[in-house]
C-alpha cells in the first residue's frame, strides 16, 4: 500500500480557476480568506492526512473496531489520532465562531476533508440515529418512541446502522435520535428530533451518569472495518433522557440539514477514494514491468506504456478530477447561499446546491466504486490480494452509494423535488450555463477542443431533452420517470463533469497562450478533458435513450415472471 | 443468505431452442444424449449443488482455507463435498471414456458447470502453473527451470497463484507446470509443459515419496477464500521430479489447450455469480416491506413494486439470461467444432470459438461483477453486512475479470489474433448472422418487436463500423487499437447478448402465437429481451464512438504528467 498524498496542485487550481475563490473571499462575512490562508490550510491538512490518518487505514481495516459488552474499541492509533485532530483545531473548522469554530467557508473545508476521507474512510464519526430495523430508506415507519417528562423526555427504541454509535475516541458522545410522541400525527409529520447524551451532562458542564443508551452490538461489514456501525438500544431500563431539538414533529426537517451536509460530505468519499486508488494503481503501473512496447522493442517495461493500462489510469484519472472540480464548485455555491448580499443571489445559488446534492451524492459515490474497480484491475492479480491495499478501497467504497440515501433515493429526490417540482428551471439554467461553455469552446482552437465541443454539445441536447421528458411525464406516468431515474442521475453527473472538465480546459488554454504558469499541467488538462470527452461524454445519448423509451421495460413483468 | 435454486427451466429453454441441442445430439459421437438424458443429469446436478455444495458456501467463506507447515486444510465439509463429488462421477462428466470419463459434450456439461460455480465458487480445483513473481501476463518472462536427467526432469523454481496448488481434498495432486529447460531459447517459444505429482506414482499406481514440490504460504485475498491461492516452490532440494508434457518447448501450445477451456469456464463463473446474486436480490426484493407504491395506496409494499428496484432486478435478469444464451452457443459450437461431419464445418465453428471466448470470458466476467455489486444495492444497508450474504458474491466474482487473463488481455487477443490476424472474417460472419435476426424481428407483430429491433440495428452496425477500424486501423496504429480493445470487447458482448436475447424474443413469440408452453415464462422472454435492447444495447453506439474516436486521450500524456 502506498501513502496517500494530497493532490494540492489539482485542488488549488480547481478552487481558483474553477470554484471561484476569490469572489468568495469578496462575500461578507469570508473576509478573511485569503489565498495565503488557504494555501497554509491545505499544507497542514496534507500533513495530517498523509503523516497521521493514512498510515492507519490499513492496519485499522485489518484490526476493525471491536464490541465487548456494550463498549466498542477502535484500533490501534485512531485514540491517538483523534486526539491530535482536536487539538490541531481540525474538528471545529466549519463550526460557527461563536461555538468555538473556526468558521471556514465551505470551499476551504471541502479540499481538507477531501484529503482525510482520502486518508482514512473510517476515522470520520458522527451518530445520525434515524434508521431502525423495519425504518431505512423510509422514515414514515420510525417507532422509537419519546416519552415527554417535565422539561426532557424518555427516549425507547432500537437503531441500527449508527455510524460511531459507540465508541472510545471522546469522553461523551452526543446522539441526535429522532423519535415519535404518543400523540404525534403518523408519517413522516409524526416525528421529532431529540439530543440523547452517552452520560448525562451538568449545569456545570461536568460529565454525570450513564444515560439509558446502550450499543447492543455492531456489523460485521465488506468495508469500513474500522468504522464501528452499531445496534443502539434506547430505554432498556427507564428511558434515555433526552432532549427535544426545536419543535415537536418538525424532525424530519431539521434532521435534513444535517442529512444535506452529510449526502455532500459522502459525495467527497467517492472522490477521495478514487483519488486514493488513482495514486495507488498509478505507483504500481508505473513500477510493474511487464511485457514489450507494443511499438517495438525487446525490453519489458512499466505497464503505464500498454495502451489498456493506460486508458484504465485515464479514466480513473479524468472522473476523478471532474469529481473534484463539481464539487468544490457545488461549495462555493453553498457558501453564495449563505453569504451573497441579496436574497435573490442567495436563492438562486441554494436552488443551484440543491439540485445539485444528489447529483453530487449518487453520481461521485457510484464513479468512485468504479474507480475503485479499476484501481484493483490495475493491479491484476496482485490487485485481489489484500496486502496490496487496491480492494480495501472497493470495499470501503462500497457503503457510499448505500449511506445517507441509496442512488435510487438520490435519483428520485433529483427528478421528483429539485426537477419536475419547480418544473425543470434551476436544471434549465444549468444547461443554459453548459450552452455558453460551449461556446467558448467553439472559439477555442484546435482538435482537442473540437471534439470536447462536440461531445459536451450532444450530452447537453440528451440532458435538456431528459429534464423536458420528465416535466412533461412526471405528473402522468410517474413510474416511468422514476424508472429512468438512476440513469438520468447518470446521466447529469457525466455531464456536470464533463462541464467542469470543458471549463479547466478553457482556462488551461488561455493560461497557455499567456505563456503562465505550468505548462505540462495545462496541457495535460486539455488532454484528460479530451479523454473524459471521448469516454464518458459519449454514454450521454445512451443514456437519455435508456431514461426515456426504457420504462416500458422495467415495469412489465408481474411478480410472480420474476 | 438464501440457499441457491438451478434455473432449470430457462436452461432447458436456452438449450433447446437457442443453442440447438437437438442438433448436437445428431453429431457423430454424441448419439447417446436424449432430452431425457440432459433432463435427468440437470436434476441431479442440482441437487447436488443445492444440496450439498450452496450450503458450504457461506460457513467456507468465513472460515477460509488454511495453511500450516505447508500444508492446507479446506473448510469444515469440502473434504466430504469432494467425495460425494468424485462418488457420483461428476469430476469425469468430460473426460473421455477410454479415461474412464463419461465423454458428455459441451452442451450438457456447461449448465452443469454454471450450476456448480453459482453454488460454491471456491470449491473448484486445478493447478495450472503459470505464474511467477515476475511473470504474470507475459509468460516471456517464465523463469523456472527443468533440467533433464534420464526419462525425467528436475524442476526448480517459484509459482504463485496457483489455485489450489495445495489442499486436503484427494490423495495426490497432479500439478502441470511451465518451465524453461537450459539451453531453450528466450521467450514464449523456449517453454515446455511438465506434470509434476505431490506424491511419485508407482508403476503400479501406488502413491510413492513426496516430490520435492511445497506450499510455502496462501494468500490473504479479498474473495473466494475457501479457494487455497498458493505459492509454490519446486525443487528446494533436489529438484521436483516431473515429465515432459508432448515435445520441449511448445509448452505454452499445450497449456493454451487447458488456457481456452478454463477461460471459457471462468466465463461461465460471470455467469454463475450473476444467477446467484440475482436469486438473492430476488428474495430480499420480495420480502423487504418499504414505502407506499407510487401508484397510490397507504399501503407500504415490497421494495420489488419500487421502480428503481423493478430496474435493478431486470437489469440483472436480462444480462444474466444473455449472458447464459451466449455461453451455450458457444458450448455447442465447440461440440460442433469437435465433432461436426466435415471439415469445414468444424473450422467454421472453431473460429465462431476462437472468437467468442475472449468474449465469453471478458464480458460475462465484468457484467458478473457489476451485478454483484448491483444485488448489493438492492439490500441497501443489508448488502454491505457479510451476514446477508449479498457482499461474498461481489468478493468472489472480482477475481473472475483477472485470473485466466485480464479483460486488457482477452480484449487485445480480441482485436489482435482474433479479428486483425483474419482481415475481421469471422467478426463478419458474426455480425451477418446477427443482421438475419434483425431482418426477422423486422416481420415480427408488436411494439417490443420494433423497439428491440432498432436497438439491435443500431448495435450491430457499431459493431460492423468497429470490426472494419480494427482491420484498417492495426496495421498502421496498432496501440490506437489496444486502446479501444477492451470497450470494444464490452461492445462485442453487449451485442452478442443482444443477438441471443432478440433470438429468444423470436422464439418465444412463436411459441406464443402456437399457443404452446408456459404462456408466463414466453411473455417474460419477450419483454426481457425489451429491457435488454433499451438498458443495454442502446450502449453499443457510445462504446463505438469510444472506440474510434477515444485513442487520442488515453495515449496524449506523459509518464510524468500523471
Amino acid at each position: 500500500m502506498s501513502e496517500y498524498k494530497a493532490p494540492i496542485r489539482d485542488m488549488q487550481f480547481v478552487l481558483k480557476e474553477l470554484a471561484g475563490l476569490d469572489d468568495i473571499a469578496k462575500l461578507p462575512g469570508c473576509e478573511e480568506v485569503t489565498a495565503e490562508l488557504v494555501g497554509q490550510i491545505l499544507e497542514e491538512s496534507a500533513k495530517f492526512a498523509s503523516g497521521v490518518l493514512s498510515p492507519l487505514n490499513k492496519p485499522a481495516d485489518e484490526e476493525g473496531s471491536k464490541w465487548e459488552n456494550g463498549e466498542v474499541r477502535t484500533p490501534k492509533g485512531f485514540k491517538e489520532a483523534y486526539k491530535q485532530f482536536v487539538a490541531g483545531g481540525w474538528n471545529a473548522l466549519q463550526a460557527p465562531a461563536e461555538y468555538g469554530g473556526q468558521d471556514l467557508p465551505k470551499i476551504v473545508s471541502t479540499p481538507v476533508i477531501e484529503m482525510w476521507k482520502s486518508a482514512n474512510l473510517s476515522t470520520w464519526t458522527g451518530t445520525m440515529n434515524l434508521t431502525e430495523p423495519q425504518a431505512g430508506s423510509d422514515l414514515a415507519l420510525v417507532k422509537t418512541r419519546a416519552v415527554r417528562e417535565g422539561d426532557h423526555y424518555r427516549i425507547y427504541g432500537q437503531k441500527i446502522f449508527i455510524t460511531y454509535g459507540e465508541h472510545d475516541l471522546a469522553e461523551n458522545i452526543v446522539h441526535m435520535v429522532l423519535a415519535r410522541t404518543p400523540d404525534a400525527p403518523e408519517g413522516v409529520r409524526g416525528i421529532s428530533l431529540f439530543v440523547v447524551p452517552k452520560f448525562l451532562v451538568g449545569k456545570d458542564g461536568s460529565r454525570g451518569a450513564r444515560n439509558d443508551v446502550k450499543c447492543a452490538s455492531i456489523e460485521h461489514k465488506l468495508g469500513i472495518h474500522a468504522s464501528p456501525t452499531a445496534v443502539m438500544i434506547y430505554g432498556e431500563k427507564d428511558g434515555a433522557l433526552g432532549h427535544l431539538v426545536g419543535e415537536e414533529n418538525r424532525g424530519l426537517e431539521y434532521m435534513f440539514i444535517m442529512m444535506n451536509a452529510a449526502r455532500f460530505a459522502v459525495g467527497l468519499e467517492g472522490l477521495a477514494l478514487a483519488e486514493r486508488a488513482y495514486q495507488q494503481a498509478l505507483g504500481y503501473a508505473k513500477e510493474r514491468i511487464q511485457s514489450r512496447d507494443l511499438s517495438g522493442g525487446d525490453k519489458v517495461v512499466p505497464i503505464i506504456r500498454h495502451p489498456d493500462v493506460r486508458r484504465m489510469l485515464m479514466s480513473m484519472k479524468a472522473q476523478t478530477e471532474a469529481m473534484r472540480a463539481l464539487a468544490y464548485v457545488v461549495a462555493a455555491a453553498m457558501d453564495e447561499a449563505h453569504h451573497y448580499p441579496d436574497k435573490e443571489g442567495r436563492a438562486r445559488n441554494q436552488a443551484f446546491v440543491d439540485l445539485m446534492i444528489p447529483i453530487v451524492k449518487g453520481w461521485s459515490t457510484e464513479t468512485g466504486i468504479d474507480v475503485a474497480s479499476t484501481g484493483i484491475q490495475v493491479h491484476g492479480g496482485m490487485g485481489f490480494i489484500e496486502e496490496t491495499g487496491a480492494a480495501q478501497y472497493l470495499r470501503d467504497a462500497r457503503i457510499t452509494s448505500i449511506y445517507e440515501g441509496t442512488t435510487g433515493i438520490q435519483a428520485n429526490d433529483l427528478v421528483g423535488r429539485k426537477i419536475a417540482r419547480e418544473g425543470g428551471a434551476t436544471a434549465k439554467e444549468v444547461t443554459n450555463a453548459m450552452r455558453a461553455v460551449e461556446a467558448q469552446l467553439g472559439s477555442a482552437a484546435g482538435d482537442d477542443m473540437a471534439e470536447i465541443r462536440a461531445a459536451f454539445s450532444a450530452a447537453i441536447t440528451a440532458a435538456e431533452e431528459c429534464v423536458s421528458w420528465i416535466v412533461v411525464t412526471y405528473g402522468n406516468d410517474i413510474k416511468a420517470v422514476h424508472a429512468g431515474a438512476v440513469p438520468f442521475l447518470k446521466l447529469m453527473g457525466i455531464v456536470c463533469g464533463g462541464w467542469q472538465m470543458a471549463r479547466a480546459a478553457l482556462v488551461a488554454q488561455r493560461r497557455l497562450s499567456e505563456g503562465k504558469g505550468d505548462k505540462s499541467f495545462y496541457e495535460a488538462k486539455i488532454k484528460t478533458a479530451r479523454f473524459y470527452a471521448d469516454h464518458l461524454l459519449t454514454q450521454a445519448p445512451a443514456l437519455r435513450n435508456t431514461i426515456v423509451r426504457g420504462a416500458a421495460g422495467v415495469m412489465a413483468l408481474a411478480e410472480e415472471q420474476f
